[in-house]
């Protein structure tokens, strides 16, 4: 079968494979919807997992379902599936403490692109079908069920993490496709006030749907000074990191409350160390949590983020600003994420058959 | 002064009182806006706090500051404030365990029209000011504002007990305002599918632009099994109590899963004893959690509510049917909710000075 | 192979069955300690579960693996390992969202000697391995691991559902095995004063051991009494039911201060409802949360269990009272369970091969 | 009055003040007991809270209340009070949001020896006194009540911070008298493993006593690779950090697993950034939580922490090492705080009247 690769860092080409193997527990899918994350561009071009060859590309999809293992209870061939991100081992010791998507060690919930070729390719194979795959609901376009696969699920954690509550003011630093997902978020879990810090006009206007209620732009002076002055020196409650270099963590704990919470839900890709400024968190007595995690998985987190779309709380196609058919078009998406034009929120294709 | 009144059990009417004094954490305010309440109807007309002589009633107001004690730092005279039904005694032991309504004793925060004279007289006593008041933002309608005194936290307490989160399916039985704003609190807190048990026109329509996507009528049949059947048998997450008698309770075991949370808001009036059916409650073993709560108050609640609305995220005007002008349309107010014609939701009062 | 079974209700003696299929996650294996409980009790005489033919009692083992299956990773043949008494599936939707003791339905994570046969047969089948089992800790006595099985994680349970925390005076109603482990988790959480209702001497001088400061006997007049009483008026901020019948709600709620939880871990075998007073539960606003579930189980949670033994915190041993060797006890001590001799509290069966 | 104060950077010597004021909801109390802590040592030599004149010295204190204000309710003359060191407003926002440390901004909760005198005076002054102070438990010695000021409620924050639950394996960084607590909070949260770094014999005897399994000396090689050889390779669930300076975060962060929880109650005195290692912090998305707290205080905190005392699960008289008399001695204790020979956990003074 032919996939879209990483063929080594800094290149990116069709490769032919054989077709993945099905064990008992598991499912083979072809696409029926993909799209590329920075990710991929992440792991491309800066390398950032490491050295890899010829590995299938990709880990948003929509697919659906050519074979099944004997095990699996809950699908059948031809099923249309929402294919998450993260695949974790659910019976792992990190399962059973609440961090499934670290089944395994660290990070280790995530293997499409990662530990095993993604979702780039004509098949591509999901261990545990029954506890990974959720049906695509009746009714929901796939290209916009490939939001489920990790910019809702990411974007929503950050919220999560933040464990934002009624009426509290939060400020969400990036508003790319995770950062607009992370003021979606904070909109649905009550939040009042959503700064959010961006300067890209389809995104402003995409965070203000979105639910953000103050635009905060770095061209317009330092962030913390314009998050004290809009919030009259009070400062916000929370702070979801979506964007940016390590220098973010410094401008959270400036602006945040005590008892205030830190999220990152940004891949940090570069720099040796995070820094917590002293003074500011409270000369270590501040009750300033600072945390930040891989999005959470499996089918009953997929099921219940697909009710929140099919309720209609929530839209992610606005996300959708470029749509391509066919899966020669992988190679013109992820250039269009690489190179980030300034109209670009996400870029989607589908596939027919 | 005079002071609209439960003379005793079963007859109200105008009183001549002494005007309320001042402690130094305190404040006496005059009313700008009042809003009965269907407690008032259960103290009055039920006797559900047992006898009372003369005791003004009323307990949801938007007030002026006309005196502040000597020790209140963060109000004045004149500043118009949101008055929260519950006033507690914050440094209390139960306030410092995290349940301030219940300082001094379960139920205890409850003072207005419980311990002491309400709000519907032409002035009004509130102790540690600074604690429990918090300023009318600009631009809210006083009118609004007496939403934020019962209707709007305790709704929103219903979701908050029920832990509410992400694409969850939640039951809330009675769409009367406080189970209106537990639906309009289920989804701001990232509920799916909100199924809403009521039978008025006006508050299933009201319910629907809350955020109801299912509404269940006893007319139909027993709810239980429309609950399930609308689940396809899966039943809800969660369920909250805002109406209804002590059977409601029956309902919420029988239509919950496993892991749920059945969070009581609905004042219970009459009855001995709440029925758990042991067989659908897991013989004990289900993980399912019973609980009901007054609500939360304080400043800092009650500005977190206010914020909510200001950013646009909450109209509590749409509970507003009916409105009157001055203090002396208290007697015709207070009837209406006795008398709950079919398009009642609310009645409120504004008073010009 | 030869099992200790239920013949049906009211009937318990062996059985010949053939030895169990090991399929590809699983292991099989035989029993070096085994340990009765009153639920088999309960399921024999009380037909708890409804009725069942020639099944094969028994959830409490320490057992020796002799076969495991192709995609085991983690244990071997000849491996002694700890088995829980519940063994969910762990990708089930209530696994991922912490409820695996109700993986595939309410109390489904039960399944020796519920819907299948339990572990007092010469051979006894194990879903999950490697999610299920935990290595007997080298120095374990395997008759004290049988405790690990039920006794210490339900126990324990019943602190944890009541969120006991430093300082806190907790009820502990019944102090049979579990209601022992429950004094015992109660003080590992940091509570203070542990009131605990007995009258066995045996069980009342090891209750002190666990941790008991205070003993209250039903012979001395109502429980609720003399909760209040050691209390000056105050009551207690956690109730742990662990013995007694849908009684021990009322008086749960009659001595509970606001804010504070009824936590169950009493398997309820009779009665049609439980009854909650609705005045002392503040009608309907008393913060007073009620909630009952099943132990959690797995690996992780098993080997953290052991670890408090091995690290000296807890000795389960106390609870052994009465023990025997090889399967063939069986019967005598089921019997035991069966009449409960005054100083009965475990009896335990360790088999050499 | 005289007291024994802070001159200027550097200096410490006695004063003479005016005696201070009883406000309405205040009192007024002389020294029974009193312990001088290490931060006194920070605020003198180091200037740690910048420069302050002739400010009396202390936050630890047993104390006999000599006046009280006309809304004090719950206390009289002559009541022995333990007094803890954080003594917030309890009415404030940040109280309300459950973070009445830091009532009135970061930090301002602690009162004593930072914003007024503290109470090594002949008198001293305790705002909100209902709310702040609790009663000496009769029998309990006021030397040993002095230890509820800060280090019982420091240390335990610690394990509450870190979440520590059953049979988790604890770090605790730092065995001086606030580490030691956390070792003693953690042990009463049901840790299985406590390994515990520290050199002095002293302190390594009584971390044994409270429950320290593993002692780790820096001196043996880095504290990362003894921890990771221990735990053969695993890691801990989680980190107290009671000791050592900016450094030690590195080092929780590189032994602790995924989902764990970093938990800081050491005062951090100099350094300009706390740095966390991007990669060992799961490049950001590791769920490795970082957390710094001061103390919660409060009547209720404070007579929960002596109820374990009461109840026998505690003993924090093991911290008391070297004992004075009279408040003359304040002088010599504070000096072996600042000299701190290797015998040393805690100097404590009584006085008597």
């Amino acid at each position: 079968m032919k996939g879209f690769a990483m063929k080594r860092i800094g290149e990116v080409g069709w490769v032919e494979k054989d077709a993945p193997k099905c064990g008992p527990l598991d499912a083979i899918c072809r696409p029926i919807a993909l799209a590329p994350c920075t990710s991929d561009i992440h792991t491309v071009y800066e390398g950032a997992l490491g050295e890899r060859e010829d590995m299938i590309l990709g880990h948003e999809a929509v697919g659906e379902i050519v074979e099944v293992g004997e095990l699996v209870n809950d699908f059948k061939v031809g099923d249309k599936v929402l294919v998450p991100a993260i695949t974790p081992d659910w019976g792992a010791l990190e399962s059973q403490r609440g961090f499934a998507m670290h089944s395994g060690g660290m990070l280790s919930g995530w293997k499409f692109s990662n530990f095993k070729d993604g979702v780039f390719g004509e098949l591509f194979h999901v261990n545990e079908a029954d506890a990974n795959l959720a049906l695509l609901p009746e009714g929901m376009d796939p290209a916009t069920g490939t939001m489920l696969s990790d910019m809702v699920p990411t974007g929503f954690h950050g919220a999560e993490m933040a464990e934002v509550t009624y009426g509290e003011d939060v400020l969400v630093v990036g508003i790319g496709p995770v950062g607009l997902m992370a003021v979606a978020g904070s909109a649905l879990k009550g939040a009042a006030r959503i700064l959010a810090v961006g300067t890209r006009p389809n995104c402003i206007e995409v965070a203000k749907e979105y639910g953000a209620t103050d635009i905060i732009s770095y061209k317009e002076g330092p962030i913390e000074e314009q998050v004290m002055s809009l919030t009259r020196g009070k400062g916000v409650d929370k702070v979801i990191l979506a964007g940016g270099g390590l220098e973010t963590f410094k401008t959270g704990v400036k602006v945040i409350k005590p008892g205030g919470i830190i999220s990152n839900i940004n891949y940090l890709g570069s720099g040796e160390n995070i820094e917590i400024p002293r003074v500011e968190w409270g000369v270590g007595m501040g009750h300033i949590k600072i945390v930040g995690g891989l999005m959470p998985a499996g089918r009953m987190r997929t099921e219940r983020l697909a009710n929140l779309i099919m309720a209609g709380r929530l839209d992610p196609s606005k996300l959708l600003t470029h749509r391509f058919e066919g899966m020669e078009s992988l190679d013109k998406a992820l250039d269009l994420m690489h190179r980030k034009p300034v109209d670009l929120i996400k870029p989607v294709i589908t596939i027919k058959y």
